[in-house]
């Protein structure tokens, strides 16, 4: 059967073709502006979905005339398969082009796609888990003794959650050095980004129930870049006992589009192999990842392709470890997988391994780099394998502004 | 100056008296119910403030008739005084008695009266993070090195707090005894308690902005008793490196009543003394903690009494750690100051403290106690110094419930 064609012109065969079809949140830029209502990007164009709702399935506009993407995600997942068969129709049967709107991405804002509830960043790449472990604690194992037993993760800050293109304040705290009496106060010297994949929940899941590893393609939505700034001088000094807090807590950048599970159907991969026996909870018959490579960028040069391939945990497992001591789930919670460092080097999602802690610059736009300077562009572009050719899956771009 | 007296019956000279008026969202029970709206305690009752609203103050009905006190706590500290010195008058002066709605706590159903944002738990006290320290890292330094820097917290699960009165179901997860190879799953046997005072912000901060020590007061709106349910087997083994998550996550109680700085006034008494020079803007003139007391009841005994009045930082601090970094605050943001212990055997706020981490039994209803068992019910109440006796500040409560 051949796949179907879109009628939206330079679209077909793009990375944002039918087959993709990411979710976002946009308003129409110029005077006063309008409201924000969900968008779905097809090539370098946006299908206003808002307005396509109220002219033609007006029982829809509460799902998709909000400025958030929640109120789809809490319909669950008949409806996200309805409204995504919808779109596809639209977009590739010719008869609709007249009464859909279309903008150009430069026509519009994109704001933060997803009110998020609760944010819970993980730690599930064994390359990066290993790689920080030897730089922080260079006397200690490099893993912790539960690291292959559970995926690890804390809670993020889920009100500093910004969308891509915010400029990100290079945050001001405390730091030690090891030699030193004393902490001093200051602009952060040790900016770093961490390359992450970020799943948002869809379903709702009431306080007291477990979601199985099972569950997991009815209950997430979808995907999303994340970069999770990292303040690695504040982190390094406050992080003992209770985990990292102001290290991370100023700055979380989200994709402007969210990609739902259903265009990455063909990009599941089975995880790398996990070579401990788990407890039940988290036991899957063949735990599956997905292909979808970061390529990240400082200034023009990519300095890391980062392959969420090798991540050691399955999202599925992430979500089950969740909730499996009765955690609650709202739509629009995000949960993120940790950086994504494959074994090589050039594969490293994070400048503290770029650089070996700092120790070892790396070259990137003809200049030796270690942490970030303020003025530097940091842009992750995320793509994964589909039916004909790679998908995009949008970019989470930020700058460095110097500290208040 | 005599101090004013309500017209309310039996309510003068309680604890919740005219000096107190501690704000909360409730419904009416019955045949349906009716919609959740604000409410104010006085003595035992509860006055139907949405209610007042509408027939006396019209254009504040957006902030006494929502389903959440968030809506008041965004209008700002000039709002909350007006809002107070109205409430005052109407239960001062007869005159105003026979147009208000006053209600039997008995008749009414208490909600969670915050739509909590962000939720940040404190390690305030010494004396727990040193009893907590020894027990669980018997061969190194109780208190990590930043301990008396900074105040040392980090990000809980806001999705799952819930309000007095709400069972706690036994959380089941992982946990490894030192000696074994592997870990266990099954039900929590070493579930605890964590009395805490909470305090809910009002006021938002952009991000990117700082909150000074000195803006505490017109930055938070009020206190809350919050018991921060803790499963320390599963906490044991997790914790390392990213900090405590589902040992805590499956259960956080908050009281039914936030009590407003402004009742506060009189129980403001200096922190204990801070031996340690601070950075900038951790210094306060004098640190200022409130004298608070934690009653600690289990299945009818009291076996603490917790004072708040010895932490070590002050609110006005951990607030001012919160945002040093560009960290945004929402209307609704909520932080704890962590276990309330003082220096004696009986001021210890958890059951971990009081067991000794589970080796010394202590005594409550006559029997031989130390982690909770199904069934247990936990109560904690707050109280305070007012201007004429104790005000009282809520309880927190909770039964257990068998694991699923």
């Amino acid at each position: 059967m051949p796949l179907p064609r879109t009628w939206v012109r330079d679209a077909d065969g793009s990375p944002y073709d039918v087959d993709n079809l990411p979710y976002g949140v946009v308003s129409t830029r110029g005077t006063g502006g309008d409201a924000a209502r969900v968008g779905v990007r097809i090539g370098d164009r946006v299908l206003d979905l808002g307005a396509a709702a109220r002219e033609l399935r007006p029982e829809w506009t509460p799902l998709l005339t909000a400025p958030e993407l929640n109120p789809l995600l809490a319909a669950g997942p008949a409806r996200w398969a309805e409204v995504r068969a919808w779109v596809r129709t639209l977009l590739t049967d010719v008869a609709h082009a007249s009464k859909l709107r279309l903008l150009g991405l430069d026509e519009v804002t994109c704001h933060l796609p997803v009110r998020v509830g609760d944010y819970v960043d993980f730690y599930a790449s064994e390359h990066h888990a290993t790689n920080i472990g030897r730089i922080l604690r260079p006397d200690g194992a490099a893993l912790a003794p539960n690291w292959k037993h559970l995926p690890v993760g804390y809670h993020g800050r889920a009100g500093s959650i910004v969308v891509s293109g915010t400029g990100v304040r290079r945050p001001t705290g405390q730091r030690k050095a090891p030699e030193a009496d004393a902490p001093t106060f200051g602009p952060s010297t040790r900016l770093d980004i961490e390359a992450e994949l970020g799943f948002v929940v869809g379903r709702s899941v009431p306080w007291g129930e477990r979601v199985a590893v099972s569950d997991f393609e009815r209950t997430v939505f979808g995907v999303a870049g994340i970069n999770d700034w990292s303040a690695r001088d504040i982190q390094a000094w406050e992080y003992v006992p209770l985990g990292p807090h102001l290290g991370k807590s100023f700055a979380t950048t989200m994709s402007a589009w969210v990609t739902p599970l259903a265009a990455l159907a063909v990009a599941r991969v089975p995880v790398p192999g996990q070579d401990v026996a788990l407890v039940e909870y988290l036991r899957e018959d063949e735990p599956q990842g997905y292909d979808i490579t970061v390529e990240v960028e400082l200034n023009g040069t990519v300095v890391a392709r980062a392959p969420y391939r090798s991540m050691y945990w399955s999202p599925a497992q992430m979500l089950a470890h969740l909730t499996v001591n009765g955690a609650s789930l709202r739509a629009g919670d995000l949960y993120a997988s940790g950086t994504i460092s494959g074994p090589e080097p050039d594969q490293l999602g994070s400048l503290m391994e770029l650089s070996a802690g700092g120790t070892r610059p790396f070259t990137a736009g003809g200049a030796q780099r270690t942490f970030l300077a303020d003025g530097d562009e940091v842009v992750l572009h995320y793509s994964a394998p589909g039916a004909r050719g790679r998908i995009g899956l949008g970019e989470v771009r930020g700058t460095i502004l110097p500290a208040r």
